[in-house]
């Protein structure tokens, strides 16, 4: 069967998240109920990044094996069509040959954490980034963050009900820099990452920022290997899936 | 009494307008309601510029006599306590005098009127941007819009609610550029504009970027006075109010 790979961009807010759960709503049911809606098949689809409730993507990718070999743009038009009352979109639909797994292919994933970083609330962005009303020290923010460069056993910054078998991950990127509209944005790129790394992440990044923690108390945190060392968990309003990268 | 001038960001989706009207709730109404829990005074709100339904602005500025001379952070913290609720956020509050009034010293009003042009729908920026799928020519929309700059009878770009008592205005800016994220920025600025002016451009300045429109029809539109030659109107979704300067 003709495989498919799906581009997609989503506003996280009215999902329990990517995967299809038994307490509501998410997005891979979402665009399945799409599928079914355009050519009738009730599939299984396969994405790169599980993301939580409340995630956001501008490019996740999944993959969907379809019984015609239809048009690309059809595609990627027919579903948009359907997902017109969901905050999803398909942004390319491309054929792929049945060795591409959206999941295991993945060579990289690319996450972006947005903070919004002034003392009025947000009223557009609101849900779509993370406001912190205290000025961040976004230069010794950014020094810490290479401290966690590399590959450690991040079990500090792991969310207790992760499934990985390994607490091991390699961090490829983790930057943090100042961006337009009074925002501090952390670039986090990796093969693949625990649950809730990010967002333990950037929960911590953000005691550095505001002074509360020191850069050695960082890396004493990740060299504790225990959760109850984490800062609080950033929520999930910052964060995006941005691109996943395959060979 | 003490005057303040407030700076305000709002999402216009929820809302009837800027104004206070019978018929719904408007963003006025919500700052005068959190006034109203702040320091218990019952008044009224006035702004630089009445901005439609599902308009939104990023520099809104209205002013406010209060009984008394509070701390302008205070004002403003205590503004956004109470608008926690709301799509509303106080940006800046500053002490003014009794000659300062947020509607008649205005001397010039911005705004940005943002099109995202790509194929798919946006999931993001849903009700934040006028979605056209369609590929816009820029190039060919921004010179159409130079031939609007200055002062011109612009009936055919008035809606026919509109109140002012002359259809002349003086566009100082019109400029349509590309920017990032597939996006079309229309900026516009003038002293003062009438009722849809902008949203009437927009939808005039999109059948050039299609090819529907020449330059020459453009013209021929401003100069026969007459709303039924306007293109169809834009949506208010991408419209902001983005600054409005004072001498």
């Amino acid at each position: 069967m003709p495989r498919f790979k799906l581009t997609i961009e989503y506003d996280g807010r009215p999902y329990v998240g990517w995967q299809r759960q038994e307490n509501g709503w998410s997005v891979q049911a979402a665009i399945e109920g799409a599928i079914l809606g355009f050519c009738g098949e009730s599939i299984a689809l396969k994405g790169a990044g599980r993301t939580d409730a409340g995630v956001h993507a501008t490019g996740q990718v999944a993959h969907v094996d379809l019984a015609r070999d239809w048009d690309t743009e059809t595609v990627r038009d027919a579903l948009n069509a359907h997902l017109r009352q969901e905050g999803v979109s398909i942004l390319l639909a491309e054929r792929t040959d049945e060795t591409f797994d959206a999941r295991f292919s993945a060579r990289k994933r690319h996450y972006l954490y947005r903070i919004l970083n002034r003392r009025p609330p947000p009223a557009l962005l609101a849900g779509k980034v993370w406001w912190v009303a205290k000025p961040l020290d976004v230069a010794a923010m950014d020094r810490a963050a290479k401290r966690l460069l590399g590959t450690h056993d991040f079990s500090t910054f792991r969310a207790s009900q992760c499934q990985a078998k390994s607490p091991v991950r390699t961090m490829e990127r983790l930057d943090v820099v100042a961006a337009p509209g009074e925002e501090v944005h952390i670039h986090a790129s990796a093969q693949s990452f625990l649950h809730n790394q990010i967002r333990s992440f950037a929960g911590s990044l953000k005691l550095i920022g505001e002074g509360r923690w020191s850069e050695d108390d960082l890396v004493a945190a990740l060299e504790a290997r225990d959760r109850k060392r984490c800062g609080p968990v950033a929520p999930p309003d910052g964060l995006y899936l941005t691109r996943v990268d395959y060979e």
